[in-house]
């Protein structure tokens, strides 16, 4: 039994985007299935490990743990020397494009981007009906997101530079879910972007993850 | 004239926020007002600062940056040895704690604090008509987030130990705009809430930044 435990469902972004960062920094980890149809999200014991019952909740031994931003956070600075090297710290413009990326993901990409994921993938697979309404105004919302995009990685290979970091990693779950939609199309039109969430797919984490969802 | 510019309205809550980092930090920096009545902050040149055309920008030197989180952020790690020490880094739970209320703040706090801070104080003062729905909706969730911050305030003095952070001061805005409205009286009834708030208020930086509004 492993001392790292991700409580969740497989299927949410939060918690795809926290496996995919334990898988970079190969950390082992048990999987916790919280069945939220049922609501077991809303209930203890879960709103013990996040009051705000939201999934993905994180244990390392006693330490716990939500947010999934904060728990690969915690994960990149803790096990600092394991796998892949996630961010950027210490002074100067390297860092500050790190902390700029990561907000930009947080505050400009993921609105717009979780709510198509949840429209037009996500409430198909839950029989529910899409909101074209919604959809047509993220997807005005997104155009603008992505314009910005690929103008930035027309000049690096990742967001934050030349190296692939958590900023990077933090859009996998939406990209996936979007890359098998029409949205497809939006970034397709723009190369820089297409190359550059290609390559994020193509990463061991990803496809581990994505596998792990398919045995699960 | 300084190296260090912040451009905007210091009325924004996201202006203001990286004006009492820079004021923690002892920094003396430039202000440039954007005409956002004039729609001055959708145009060039400030999209050459902010592509997504929202206040603040900032720019040390030949670095240009925006998202308010991310300026401090910068800000604290780049002058980490200048005026108040607002980051935890390096490994273990104090670091854990930091990372975790930062994510707290920026996707449970603040999506309602600040919604009720525009309804209930900002529009007033632009003379638009407050959206009740929005109002009640928001104090539902928002009543909740205070209870989570009720309980962590009765353990430690701020919200990521016993030292103040930059976790506490990403709150200064918000709770400033919130004290002059009736939701003041759900600080009153939590106790620890209402001591952290009026802490954060009552520090030079936070006073600095809106004799600074005055003045201007
Ligand atoms: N900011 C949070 C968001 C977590 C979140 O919204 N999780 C969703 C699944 S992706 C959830 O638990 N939804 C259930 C609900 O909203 O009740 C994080 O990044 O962890
Ligand atoms: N996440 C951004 C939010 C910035 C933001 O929303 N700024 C507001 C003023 S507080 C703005 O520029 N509003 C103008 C608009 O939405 O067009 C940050 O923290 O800097």
């Amino acid at each position: 039994m492993s001392a790292i435990k991700v409580y969740g469902s497989m299927l949410s972004p939060a918690v795809m985007r926290v496996m995919a960062c334990l898988n970079e920094k190969e950390l082992k980890f048990q999987f916790v299935e919280v069945n939220m149809g049922a609501g077991e999200h809303k209930k203890e014991p879960f709103i013990s490990l996040n009051p705000f019952g939201l999934v993905p909740a994180f244990e390392d031994g006693d330490l716990k743990l939500f947010e999934s931003r904060a728990i690969t956070r915690y994960i990149a600075n803790q096990y600092e020397e394991k796998g892949t090297n996630l961010v950027i710290n210490g002074k100067g413009k390297q860092m500050a494009s790190f902390v700029l990326c990561m907000e930009v993901e947080a505050h400009q990409f993921d609105p717009p981007a979780s709510k198509l994921a949840f429209e037009l993938v996500i409430k198909a697979y839950l029989g529910m009906t899409t909101d074209e309404t919604v959809v047509e105004e993220s997807k005005v919302q997104f155009a603008k997101v992505l314009d910005v995009y690929e103008a930035r990685l027309s000049e690096s290979k990742y967001l934050a530079g030349d190296e692939f970091t958590l900023v990077d990693l933090h859009h996998f779950p939406n990209l996936h879910y979007l890359m098998s939609s029409p949205i497809k199309k939006m970034f397709e039109s723009r190369p820089h972007f297409l190359a550059w969430c290609t390559a994020i797919l193509a990463r061991p984490s990803s496809v581990k993850v994505l596998e792990m969802q398919k045995a699960n």
